[in-house]
């Protein structure tokens, strides 16, 4: 069997609905979770059969929604790099620490996974249109795959969003709009829409299937690491999906019985300029309040109210992790620090990792004998703006002036 | 043994070099091709032994120039996605079509390939400071694995390079400097710098291992086709190591008995704004002469006198390849296209050979039966002002406007 998919299930009211119908959220209201038949896919599959596949997300198709092969939608995608970084690691005290590199993947970022397997059911459920608001990341994956589905796209950004993932829904020919708001305005004129033409919603956690893509992170990082899980996963926390993506993944793997002893603690990194989750972790909540006037460098995670808080909060507390917000300027040090020191040109969602890590590592969360992996979500010259430039200009007799010469 | 590297020599008057010292040109002024201990590997080496190996192009290390695996500098590059265009194929009536995607891979350039290999390299031979001219993505890789290596790096790149390749040098650290002027003018005022600081010239072609990395893009094409290899091969051509290196790789397989029949007829492709390949072959030439005044929006391909010429029009006449220029329109419009119906931002080099393949389709140079791979250099996002975008902006409470939906 390609795919051991079974059911939807809702975390909220455990209703359960069936994988071959368009669905979005559950009748309750809460986001849905894909199921598969663990049990018999345990009896089935080794470890070992994944040694000769492709280095794409598609590896683990048995634990994907997608269950005729020939409905995937794919720009070869996953199977990113694990970069060990041992300066850093050297700088903050600790054993081993590593950077998942989402820049290395279609569209430039970890949208690309959540997209790949979204389309490629809708594709399977038959789906000809789909619409979204995006800080931008998520709108350029979802309109590049949806062109090579051969689907149509709509798309609603706000207007403060990084100028060039604009260009990538406009080149995969989206129908592309900008809003003067946020996330939140952007996501209200697509559900105003959806409802008067009919088409898919795919919204973050309106749309159950991009998790699956989402949680190939945490599949490879247990597969990358020879399945043994590192002590701390870092993850820079806007909509969530990447961080419930990860837990969902670690916790099926623990069902199959590929990895032992306890999971990761997780660390959902949000900036100060909007840490909703931050603020409910630290009241012990189990839902977060909308963040007003929320602003940050890091504009992936500038969602000031999550539909899957919850599910969030839970991957935290579940695994004894922790929520932390980090200072702007803090974000932009670590990005040009990590550049010229490990030679990884991150984004400002990833650098807020590596600032939280080295936080954590100050007060002692996270200890000398831990390894930790951070996530890089994308690649940083998607936000030219966070670079800061002198540069002289030379004309073609000149030589190099004799100061600056390292 | 993890290398089977012998020695340099050089491809014009024959004189051989050890592969333990700087060197940079031969004592006659040609660039350097590093030979293998070919017939000794050819008994140990199988390809079966490929199939567990990590996805990066160290895969093929025995054939790759670096003695001790403790030297490599790696971000993860190399096994980039080989993607099927069918949509595309049919349009230029083709039996195959492949994309080979150079946009996944660390820095978003094939550079990168050239760059890994060639410093990973300097590091074993002790070097600790690199200069090079550069039309943009070449120094961004260059000065992002310097970083890497913990080397430092000195670029100088035309002040019309895309401006998003200032950045990541800049943002790894890199002694920056613009000239007012062509990659030509870089190339003098780092030729006057080597001499005077000591520093090594990584120079394309002045260097003789970056040859090596870009050759990998060869050797995947024909492991990712099952070691059948296709009938054309269509590369955007400026200083030419991309299409001397996959002419390397091929000849290589070849000695090793990998590969069966003929090789791949070889196109190189340029901008009719800088076509001096072009212009040699169509008269019959072993040599480019100088092309004046050029110019096009495919910036990586804006070379006007490749030092290895001779090597890029040898691999075309010996593979019945060809040369053809095309128009910066056509090159926009193609990459346009892709996006919008392969969901392939490409960046304009790549889209160069798209539109190199329908002309040469139309003409009948390519065949109906023919089997035929395109190399995409790079990410399309690099070149933001290539994009045409007419985007509306909505307030919060708007609705999208009737027009526009499709």
């Amino acid at each position: 069997m390609f795919s051991y998919v079974s059911h939807l299930e809702c975390p909220k009211c455990g209703l359960t609905h069936p994988v071959d119908q368009q669905i979005n959220l559950c009748t309750c209201g809460s986001p849905l979770l894909v199921r598969y038949h663990l049990n018999d896919l345990k009896k089935a599959w080794q470890k070992s059969s994944l040694t000769t596949r492709p280095a794409t997300l598609w590896r683990y198709h048995e634990l994907l929604p997608v269950v005729d092969e020939a409905n995937i939608v794919t720009l070869g995608e996953g199977m990113t790099p694990l970069l060990p970084t041992t300066r850093l690691a050297r700088e903050l005290g600790v054993r081993e620490m590593y950077v998942k590199d989402e820049g290395i993947i279609p569209t430039g970022s970890f949208k690309a996974r959540g997209a790949a397997v979204g389309v490629s059911k809708a594709k399977e459920l038959g789906i000809t249109d789909i619409a979204m608001p995006t800080n931008g990341n998520a709108g350029a994956a979802w309109s590049t795959y949806a062109a090579r589905a051969g689907m149509r796209s709509t798309i609603v950004m706000p207007k403060a969003a990084p100028f060039l993932t604009r260009g990538e829904c406009a080149m995969a020919g989206a129908n592309l709009y900008l809003v003067n708001g946020l996330i939140s305005d952007a996501g209200k004129i697509v559900g105003r829409a959806v409802q008067k033409h009919g088409w898919f919603d795919a919204s973050t956690l309106k749309e159950p299937y991009r998790i699956e893509g989402k949680k190939t992170m945490g599949l490879e990082i247990a597969e990358q690491l020879g399945w043994k899980l590192p002590d701390v996963i870092l993850y820079p926390t806007g909509g969530g999906v990447g961080i419930i993506g990860i837990y969902k993944a670690l916790r099926e793997l623990q069902e199959l019985g590929w990895v032992e002893g306890p999971l990761p603690r997780l660390v959902a990194v949000q900036s100060k300029g909007c840490a909703p989750i931050v603020r409910a972790w630290q009241e012990g909540k189990r839902e977060s309040v909308f963040w007003e006037h929320s602003e940050t460098v890091a504009f992936g995670i500038n969602v000031p109210k999550a539909l899957g808080d919850f599910l969030v909060l839970e991957a935290v507390y579940e695994t004894d992790g922790c929520a932390i917000a980090v200072d702007d300027r803090d974000i932009i040090m670590e990005q040009k620090h990590l550049a010229s020191t490990e030679g990884l040109f991150i984004c400002p969602e990833g650098a807020a990792t590596v600032a939280a890590a080295r936080e954590l590592r100050k007060i002692g969360w996270i200890k000398e004998s831990d390894t930790i992996v951070v996530l890089n979500t994308g690649i940083g010259i998607k936000y030219p703006e966070t670079i800061d430039m002198h540069v002289k200009t030379l004309q073609p007799d000149s030589d190099l002036p004799e100061t600056y010469i390292g």
